[in-house]
């Protein structure tokens, strides 16, 4: 166990600001969704898993969703393939999807349960194949500019059957997710991770939904963190979308945050995993660091807008 | 619920700091004893119920007890009677055991459960007499300076059923335990709370029991508050014991600490609750506050001498 | 443990003639009530306490509320204040909350689980501050002729939670509640036993709700015996209220018996606490002793109305 | 349900007798094993199961073992067999224990359970050879004198296994037993229902085992009703058996009696079915009707002593 | 344990084929109902327990129901009654109840049982009258051609309460249920088998109730062997009686059919007992032996039709 | 669901045939082995999981170790590393450990995990990475001919902690374990399948260990098939390796089958993957197809010897 040498005042102090939300999560799900990026070297994977073994020992049920992007590029190159995206999902053939299968639940999941084990969590590594979880078909061929496009092993959800992760849940053990699914007969298919994360986020009608990007969250003005919007609600992303303001890796996130908040999860945030203890800071304090989603900005009364993120006027 | 605006910063190192602990106290039980001193007005019960509703929300089972003096004198002078002490024990006569109930049981520990309500615990009121908590006899007189001196009616614990607190503890409620109890044909005795709270503490097998009390911690010169002793075992405390360190009121409060020791708890601490935050300081900091007594120094491991504590040479 | 050398053969034909309402009761909870009267001496809570053990080992669930109005009283004074009561409520300052939490809280709860363990009985005591089990306000001033009266700490309740009392009840204990509750921020306040032990039972459901007095039972004519209306209904109630039959001190019972049944009480009993073993044979026996009070008596069915105190015309 | 209307008084003064036993009988296990001649008219079965029904209801788990002598006698006959008893033990041929089959768990089984249904007992029919109760080898022939007797399908048990009748008494369902038993390969045999009693109470830990005979108890002088032994123990037994004071039919149950209580019953009890409730009069009361047999008297200390049909001197 | 030396080929295709029924049928309630006929010989017997003892073992929750009518024959007339049937039931005098439940309840009831213990099977004899399995009323007397005729002991069923059974099924045990049921008063009264299993059957919405019967199922025409119906549903079966297919003994069979498919039953069975392994034939195999019955074949699925003995047009 | 046309009496006679090993296999552990020819492709990947699928249906808790050698060379070497084995162990350095933990722990891990949902069974995939199951420690350089090797992230077996693979049994759900894990930092570790399969079938105190090898069992003289060991022991397998019977492969499996029974699994059973249907045939059948060792023949009575694969002499 290693202990921290920090300013007494200050734990005091600390424990007291967080006791409140300490009380108001206990027991509630987190679906926490993080990029082949956090986990590009063991610094970036520890200092996510950390955060999440203080919200796991906390008593808050996370369910951690993870994607490859990056390391998939690298595998699909040392292999000779060159990685090839239409409309922001990735063109999987037979030797990509053995690929993707290697690096999502092979590699990446293994190192994030291999340093959940350093932490002190209890892991357990599932994708969407476990236990019938997630339930996908084969996408159909799609028309690009006038061309049929065959996405080969993508595929799409057709459902969520949650039995497998609250059974880990229930026993205590912290499901670790790769988003690579399967169809009926066994056929693997490759889903986005954020579309994963947000199907399981609506079907355990979880608490909150993180997604942990690149960007310090939602930007007004591309590129511009001082545009940050720190607090919206569906009709608010929709305004971003139609002014133009979501940039391309944006747009899919845009669908997976309203598929999560229409599936029932009560809030989703946007934060940037670079910004040092963002899911703690997110969770424990007023003001957060990235964006908060929430369904009708409207229907909050004062005290609901108050304990996450919510930037006084 | 009330949020605390603290730099955001602090209360992330903090969790970290604070986190190790929270996973090794989780679900373990602590004994904590507060003097009467401590409820004489609302500001100090809140500042004492505030640190345990921490303690209690992250999932540590506290058992409060408490006792009374400063408000029983009070309360027998305003019947006329003038409050009488032997050996450190109060006389205990026909009214006077009345006027005990009234405050422990009934003003005292009432204020307490209000207070706990504020402070969003579900808390349960019990005292010795409660399904048979303490089983006591009526104390038999004793000799003192040729005098035979009749306590009246206090007594001695015969033995302790804890299955009334257990039984609390487990449908999540926390017990605020007067030490006022009875003998089996139900006539009410006075007891020391500190003997009472080291009885229970010992038959519920505590992790803790922590001693809140006007002084510092032991000292080894009274009224010395530099001669604190941070740390020590059954050994060191008959050394000072012996070497005349202890003031009166701290020799029954030896005694208890002894008892409770040998009865299986795995820590004792002497606080002062005029410190601020100094229970949460002694839990969940490496330094602590006061003075923290184990069974034998020399039968620890390094690292279990670390968590808490433990002075550097 | 005490026997009883009785005659063999009644008592066979005893068990002959309880076994109906044994089978009957098994698990069904009765809320008994009982004003400070019953408990001015030993020899009363006993009396009361040692029929009560009986109802609770044969498997009923009983909840006991007491009061302690005459033992305030006498405790004001003491402390110099003169008792005063508008529309049969205390007026309530603030040294007479302290002493109605001294009194109710204290010595009158703390001498009732005595006498419990006496009996056997494993019991745990409550108030309606003990874990949220009953939320009340501060009464607002009322116009007593012209005249503003502030009652002081006087509550009204708000809600009942009571998930204490059902856990005590699970865990085999018995619930002795004093009436004395809080509002949400933990100042105590003073509220009519009658109305918090009707209050409870509606919010338990209870089978019965048994009132014990210092009357027969409900009287057609003020002080004589003869005119004990042995059976009656809520209409029969406001009947005897409109023709004037009800003394004062039964104005506000007949309130709580009309809001218990209202809320979901079966029966509601009224019976002397004088009358040896009343409560026995008010529950025992087809006759009973005192008055029986049903929602509606033409809504019974003649076996409904048969089983307890039902007269024969 | 029928009620009976008896004096109040005295079913208060009953209730309170019966107390102390109600709470010490509680979930104990009582064997009851009831001869054929109980079950000889509807009369008699009522009288004993209206009994038994009581001590249902109070949360006595009832066990009921019955026989069925002389309806098998009259079976036999009225098939043309002629009993034939050896040493108490009734010679069994091949249409014999088809007989017994079907007098004892065909007609006098249903008849208790047709009456159990009547008393508002939800019983269960079991026999020896339902799921492995008993288990049983067939007898080998004996000499008597000069001659082999073979016994037929008569059975010595081997083992009990009552994880059968505990599954019963879990699901809060009264087993009413015949003692007919078969072998493993499903050899249905016919054994001694005192003898099955006594393993069954032995196996079960019984806190009672009560022998229902024509007699009023164990006498010291046959036919002397006056010379009743109240109480005994296992060497007064051996003394009586010496001294030739116990009859044919009682030799039998008297080697029940000892290996019920070397087995592990508390007490065993003879008590006369004649006599009227002399059930509930063993169980309830301190004279008790019949006799008492414990392991050794001078182990009990004087409470233990005290509780059931313990003559003074 | 005796195993059973056959080809060890076959076996695995043979567990590849009953794989899907195995999955199927898991926990699965199956009410199995056997005439007499079934058990007039120990072979009979055991053919038919070995077959359940296979089911039972798969974890299918089967309940076995028996009939008796040949030996209710035979003992009638051992006793010199005449058994007389009318419109199928037959008519029951005070003697012939008597012998009604020694048969049934006694000697078959019991020979299951034993047969039971030797294939392995915990199982339970119940009846009608154990724990209110069956409530009953006397049949009032009807008018055959101009006559009255009092059918005597025999019962119409009022309602079924299968908590008894239940309990039994979770307690790992197999009920095997005679008929013979009884009154409130606890009369017993004889009624019919097939009408029981059907209405028990539907109380516990069983999967399948199986008849196990002379003849191979259903014929269109009598004696015909050829012109077996292998599937049908409730019209069909109407159909099938308009046109005077069904003989005598079938009549009151095509009643408990309706019954037991109105009540919720899913399918049932009509097999003959003399076909080897026919339970397991009609359970296991596609082609069945005998009659399936449905509610409505219309509306069926393909793949519901599939699994049993489904003919191909 | 695939039903399969097969002849129904044969399979009836196979359901007789296979009952008692049903009954007597009904909620025992087998820990089945298979090395990573069986998953070289779907073919061959499916006949395994059919058979693996009747037992999990049949109520076996059935966990699968996998190892994945054959994919593991082509992977090196498309990643241009040459595949070096020293004494049976794969020298693995940092690069290959990557790859390692992708062939087993993503490959062929899911391609199980894909063909178990196809065949219906809830399956979890799990290494011995996830929530502490396998504590591993780098294996230290060992000497080779003088020179010094260094395995790199290989390692040896410290303790092994089955909760998360219980946790999963008793939810139901099928274990599908890969055999890569991990030192408590989270270094991860290639360790040999058979040795992580016979620690873990210890661990969990298996009834069977079986291993799916290319060759029909353990031979007497290489490449003799009909010099098949049908039946021995732990002495005899300690005879077999010093007379030079095993070959190089077999040695290591000499040691984990060793030390499976040694630590308490009751059989290990080593067959071939290639023989059809060999993992039912080993399980149902009296003749078995390879080899079974126990640990000590002579302590087997002959009915323990009877079940599996035990050649008559």
């Amino acid at each position: 166990m290693v202990t921290h040498r920090i300013d007494q005042t200050a734990v005091i102090a600390a424990l007291r600001g967080a006791s409140p939300y300490i009380r108001l999560y206990k027991g509630k799900i987190f679906v926490i969704k993080a990029g082949g990026a956090v986990f590009r070297d063991l610094a970036g994977t520890r200092a996510l898993i950390e955060q999440i073994a203080i919200l796991h020992h906390l008593g808050i049920r996370v369910v951690l969703v993870h994607g490859g992007g990056p390391q998939l590029d690298e595998m699909q190159r040392s292999l000779g393939i060159e990685p090839q995206m239409v409309r922001g999902r990735r063109v999987t053939d037979d030797r990509s999807i053995d690929a993707t299968t290697m690096v999502l639940n092979g590699l990446i999941n293994t190192r994030i349960l291999a340093t959940c084990r350093e932490a002190g969590i209890d892991a357990v590594g599932l994708s969407g194949v476990d236990a019938g979880l997630v339930r996908a078909i084969r996408r159909p061929p799609v028309h690009v500019e006038g061309e049929s496009v065959d996405y080969g092993y993508v595929g799409d959800i057709v459902s969520i059957d949650t039995t497998v992760v609250r059974k880990q849940l229930d026993a205590g053990l912290m499901p670790v997710i790769s988003p690579v699914s399967s169809d009926d007969t066994g056929v693997v298919l490759n889903i986005n991770a954020d579309t994963v994360a947000a199907a399981i986020g609506a079907a355990l009608g979880a608490e909150k939904l993180i997604l942990c990007t690149g960007a310090p969250g939602i930007l007004e003005r591309r590129d511009d963190p001082r545009s940050l919007v720190s607090f919206t609600d569906l009709a608010g992303l929709k305004r971003l979308e139609k002014s133009g303001s979501l940039e391309d890796g944006m747009l899919p996130k845009a669908s997976a945050i309203e598929a999560a908040i229409r599936g029932g999860v009560r809030r989703v945030h946007v934060i940037s995993f670079n910004a040092r203890d963002s899911v703690l800071a997110e969770v424990f304090t007023n003001e957060g660091t990235g964006t908060m989603i929430v369904a009708d900005v409207k229907a909050l009364t004062p005290a609901e807008q108050h304990p996450e993120g919510v930037p006084k006027p």
